[in-house]
């Protein structure tokens, strides 16, 4: 990775108060989405996929220059995504998905979730692209994969005075269980492999 | 668009210097990225593509909490892009591409490209997505759109101690120009229409 400014060190881009365990190949302690991100860096060292988070959408509104080749951002504001996090190419097709994690025992709050995040996953799924949502439950250390169709039954559900929230034993029961792997930490493809191919 | 921060006034994320005309259907004065927004909006809106720009990438240092609601980032830095620009999903298909504009009137300069850009094209090839990239010549008023396959050649040409830019008449001889329209300011579809499908 480049950091062509000078900045003084690296600070997680979507969890800009999350702490990291510096033992980055432990089984615990390194967030969805640092496990996701490791993940994609091997599919695309193994050559196998090419999906990269999209960066933290900002709004930037100061810029200084104190010299050239230095522009500083003095004032930002973190944008709501209009899509999901992810995406990326993989076997021929469009791959595109969003990641949450919870710390609920018992259920995955769809507060989690955007509007506009569903109508674009529907829009993918309408043009032949893959979807889905990756969910882990932090204190079981589990994660799901689940279908975008699966999502919207659920969000529709919501939409028309149904519960807020997707009940962590429905989610055992009918979606995906992600495998850990050590370089492969959330292997999602082998469930892409297995649900779409 | 949402600025759930209340940040004072949208600033052109890529360009933060940049000036832009208050006529934003006037045939000159928005930059290239504003009209592949634009276009890509349409596109979006009648449900024809779904294809963004990412993010421009940012490393954030300090984030001030004043309120809960309020996050300000009062130090960041621009990282460069290790993707291209724009990436989504047409008729199925994983599309990918990277867009540039020069006052150049008889060459595009090839330091405009980075090599991880390249590579990471190659790898969208090699997956089975469609690259290219989008060139406006701004004087010219004229933008074409280059294959990646063809940005490649040019490429280890360069690689291997030839031309570091490559002439216009050249661009002009063997690429595709883009057609302009009202809504569909860089209407670069029409030609992913005649190339890959």
């Amino acid at each position: 990775m480049n950091y062509p400014n000078g900045q003084k060190k690296p600070v997680n881009q979507s969890h800009p108060k999350a702490k990291h365990s510096t033992n980055i190949f432990s089984n615990r302690g390194m967030s969805l989405e640092d496990d996701i991100n490791v993940t994609n860096q091997y599919y695309l060292d193994m050559n196998k996929a090419v999906i990269h988070k999209k960066p933290t959408p900002v709004q930037i509104v100061k810029v200084n220059y104190p010299r050239r080749s230095a522009a500083v951002i003095t004032e930002a504001y973190f944008k709501q995504a209009s899509t999901t996090d992810y995406n990326g190419l993989y076997r021929g097709k469009y791959v595109d998905f969003e990641a949450k994690e919870t710390k609920n025992k018992t259920t995955f709050p769809l507060a989690n979730i955007h509007d506009h995040q569903i109508q674009h996953m529907e829009s993918i799924i309408h043009h032949g692209g893959i979807s889905f949502i990756i969910i882990r439950f932090t204190l079981f250390e589990e994660t799901y994969l689940m279908p975008a169709e699966k999502l919207f039954h659920f969000w529709s559900d919501k939409l028309n005075g149904g519960k807020k929230s997707i009940p962590y034993e429905k989610i055992k029961q009918s979606c995906y269980l992600i495998p850990f792997h050590y370089q492969t930490r959330v292997d999602y493809l082998t469930i892409v492999d297995r649900l779409y191919f």
